[in-house]
This record gives structure tokens, C-alpha cells and sequence, in this order.
């Protein structure tokens, strides 16, 4: 590789982003080190450029940006890659090796999503491969996945578990889709992830509860990293005879293990 | 829920347990806030508890714990469940509830795995399903997933994976398992994401570039977070042609994504 090449680093950001109430302080919830490395930044392909500017605010308030935020280069991904179906290859993707200049120029780049682990349950990845057939250095920096904090808070088996992102909306699509995933679950004891828009929270629980064998363990977990945020999991038999409200303004990880 | 029980916090730890050359700063990688809160818990629940001293020395660098790290309660999870063959159900797990004591009695009780974050790919998940069997809160604290870090450095689909833990170590079952799991990624765009104890790093990549098809794509992400980390993306058809060596004394996450 050439020495001459920037790096591209994914910056993994807060999980707060879009819910009400105040945000976390940046240090709570983002080492120091990913802090500092995001200040010293001038160049930032985001999943939203207003949320990145937020973003990089908050950085500003704990290290001083090197540059001001003005004069930094912020670049959208593509919107069509951003209306992606979920869960479809990346093989398909328009050319991003443009997004990438930065970079072959010799300049760090940094990369953000919404909320979280960039290139995870989001568009991102199409522009890290992107990288990777133009031999750019990729480097993940720390920081947390809203998935994997709620995995290890379910309790539900963590040595085998898939993250199938949206289930289908029309009702009985979603039904026979549960209980594919009822049965994948089964077969090799592995937890099923998803997430669902927050105004379909309450439904996508209700469906759950719905199709599932009595004896199911489902996980939700509502507002991580919010003093709010909690975890609860039961079996579908104890759902039913003890239903909870969802929120249907934060974010909120669904997951499942067959009894 | 009684207000008079302790939480359960899940405490993410640095990745860099057991590898050679300087650890990083502890602020690189971890959130002050995250680092507050272990520096206040006087109960601890570990996977090794060796382990979970080192982690708590550097913690104390940074923030000078509440008590002397002497006076600390730390039990280590019971050994029958550090040997669990990997990807089975929890079900079957002992009684822990009698660890879970403290928070039962009103202390905040800390859970710590040998590297990231506990209850994922690790024996932890069945004290957490005892949390919620006795109604203790569990809150997961903001840190790193190696395996996710790994996923979004890949650029293979982020939007659907899977982790399944180890291969079969037999030949011919690690030649039958890999087969599988490229027709299970080939079916639903699903990248399959797997570890190997270190010093078969080497065996493992070559098994997956002897019996995946040419187009498919390999990761490797070997020593993530570390200054020497980096990560490798490839077709199978590439990674032949020009392979590359792997350190036989850091952990590796692989993942395959069907072409």
C-alpha cells in the first residue's frame, strides 16, 4: 500500500440522535481518543450532513475542531444508496470510488452515520468497499453498536445471533417472516435481531407476541445510552400476560431465541 | 421493579488483552464515562478475574477508584460455563442467581468479559437471562464489539449478518461448515461473520480460501484498535493470488460474504 494514501476512518458516533430529552454528555458515551482523532478531521462523507455538523458541535465542545466547521468538506453519500432495501448486496452499488478522492490525495477522511457504528445496519458499507478495491486503509475506531449493547443486555444467546434489519409491513408477509425466523432461531439456537421505525414499535411487538411459540424468549431494548434506556425479556407467554408500552419516538432493538 | 434492587452494568474493556506491544491509553478506547462508573462499583462478576484486575489497575489510572481494588468483590463465572461448546442454547445453564446477591441486596454489580463487551460471544449471557429472571435492571455501558468493529471495517453487508462463533476444528466437517455458510450467505445476502483461537488464524483462512468460490468475498481484521491492527477485504480469486501473512498471537474476526 502506498504510503501516500489518507486513511478512512469510521466514526462511530452517540446513540442519541432524534430522541427528545438531553443528549448525553459526548465523553459518556465516545472515548476520548475517537473524540480527538473525529477534531482532527477535514474531510467527512456522512449518511446526513445536517446530523454530522450536530455531530461535529458536540466534538468541538470537548477538542477544539483543528479547522472550523465552516471550512470543513462534508459529502453526502448518495441518496439512492440511502433508500437501499434493507438486506440487499452491495455488488450493486453505484460507483463511490469519487468519495474517496480525499484519500487518494493523501488526506484522512472520516465516515458517520446517523447514530452508532457506521457501515452497520446503514448504507455505509458500499463506500467502504469502495476503499478496499482502491487499497485506501480502513480503520473502525471504538465505539458502540446500538445492536450489540442491546444483544448483551437481552441475555439471549450471544454466541450465535444474525441481525436481519426490517421485517416486511404488510401483515401477513411479517407474520410468515416471524416465524421463518422462529424456526432459523430453532434450528441453531441463534438470536434474531431487528429494529423496526419508531411509530411501528408497538405493532412490530404485538406481532411478535402474535406469532410466536409461547416458550420464544423476545428482547426489547428501548433508548440505550438514555437515563430512560431499559431492557426487558420474557418469554412470549409472559409478554401476553404482562404487555409493556413502547415508546414510538426512540429507537429500539427486537430481538428473539426459540424456546 | 423495587427500587431497592442494584443494576447489572455490562462493562465493555479494551480489545487488546493478551496481545503483545504497548496497550492503548484506556481513554483511547473507552468512554470517561464508562471508566466513572467501573471506578465506583465494589461488586464484580468476571469471566477471569486476573483479567478483570488488570482492567481495573488502568481504570484507576485514569479515575482513582471508590475502593481499594483489594477490598473489591470478584467472582469469577462459574467454570462449567466458560467451557460451553459455543452456539448453544443457554437453557441449559446452571442456577446463577446466587452471584446476582449484591444487587438482590441494593449494589450496583459490574459484569466483565476477557475483551469487549460481556455476554457477546462469551459465557455471560446465561447470568444476564438470571438478571432478568429476578427482575435486577441491566444496562449495557456504551464500548466496542470486536466482531462489529470487524463488520463495518469489511464493507461486506452490514444491513444482514450473522456471527457463528468457531468452525469445526475436524477437516473435513471445517471444509462441509465453510460450504454451508457460503450457501447461508449466498441465500439472503447474509455476511457470516466467525473467530479462531489465534494460533490457527493461519489454518482458518487457508480452509476458507480453499472451499469458497472464487467471487466470494474474505475479511480479515486482525488486532483492532491496536496501532498495528489493519484489515484486508478480498475475493477468493485475489486473496490466491496474493496471500498474506497472519499474526498467529492476536485475535482475527473472519467474515464471508457469498459474491
Amino acid at each position: 500500500m502506498s504510503s501516500t494514501l489518507g486513511t478512512l476512518y469510521l466514526v462511530p458516533t452517540p446513540l442519541d440522535f432524534g430522541t427528545a430529552g438531553p443528549a448525553p454528555d459526548l465523553q459518556d458515551v465516545l472515548p476520548l481518543g475517537v473524540i480527538r482523532r473525529a477534531a482532527a478531521l477535514d474531510f467527512w462523507i456522512a449518511e446526513n450532513a445536517k446530523t454530522a455538523r450536530a455531530f461535529l458541535k458536540r466534538v468541538d465542545a470537548v477538542v477544539p475542531l483543528a479547522s472550523p466547521l465552516q471550512s470543513l468538506q462534508i459529502v453526502e453519500l448518495p441518496r439512492a444508496q440511502k433508500g437501499a432495501a434493507k438486506g440487499t448486496p452491495q455488488a450493486s452499488a453505484p460507483d463511490l470510488s469519487a468519495l474517496l478522492k480525499p484519500a487518494l490525495e493523501g488526506h484522512d477522511l472520516g465516515l458517520v452515520s446517523e447514530a452508532g457504528l457506521p457501515a452497520v445496519a446503514d448504507p455505509g458499507a458500499a463506500l467502504v468497499q469502495a476503499a478496499h478495491a482502491q487499497r485506501v486503509p480502513v480503520v473502525t475506531l471504538p465505539g458502540a453498536s446500538s445492536l450489540l449493547l442491546a444483544l448483551a443486555a437481552s441475555g439471549l444467546n450471544g454466541q450465535s445471533f444474525a441481525f436481519v434489519g426490517y421485517l416486511p409491513v404488510e401483515t401477513a408477509a411479517r407474520g410468515a417472516r416471524i416465524r421463518e425466523l422462529e424456526a432459523l432461531s430453532r434450528r441453531s439456537a441463534q438470536t434474531q435481531l431487528m429494529i423496526e421505525t419508531p411509530y411501528r414499535n408497538e405493532a412490530l411487538l404485538g406481532a411478535l407476541v402474535a406469532h410466536l411459540q409461547a416458550n420464544t424468549r423476545v428482547s426489547i431494548s428501548c433508548g440505550l445510552t438514555l437515563a430512560s434506556g431499559f431492557t426487558r425479556t420474557d418469554t412470549v407467554a409472559a409478554w401476553k400476560a404482562k404487555p409493556s408500552a413502547l415508546p414510538d419516538d426512540v429507537p429500539v432493538v427486537f430481538s428473539l431465541l426459540a424456546g
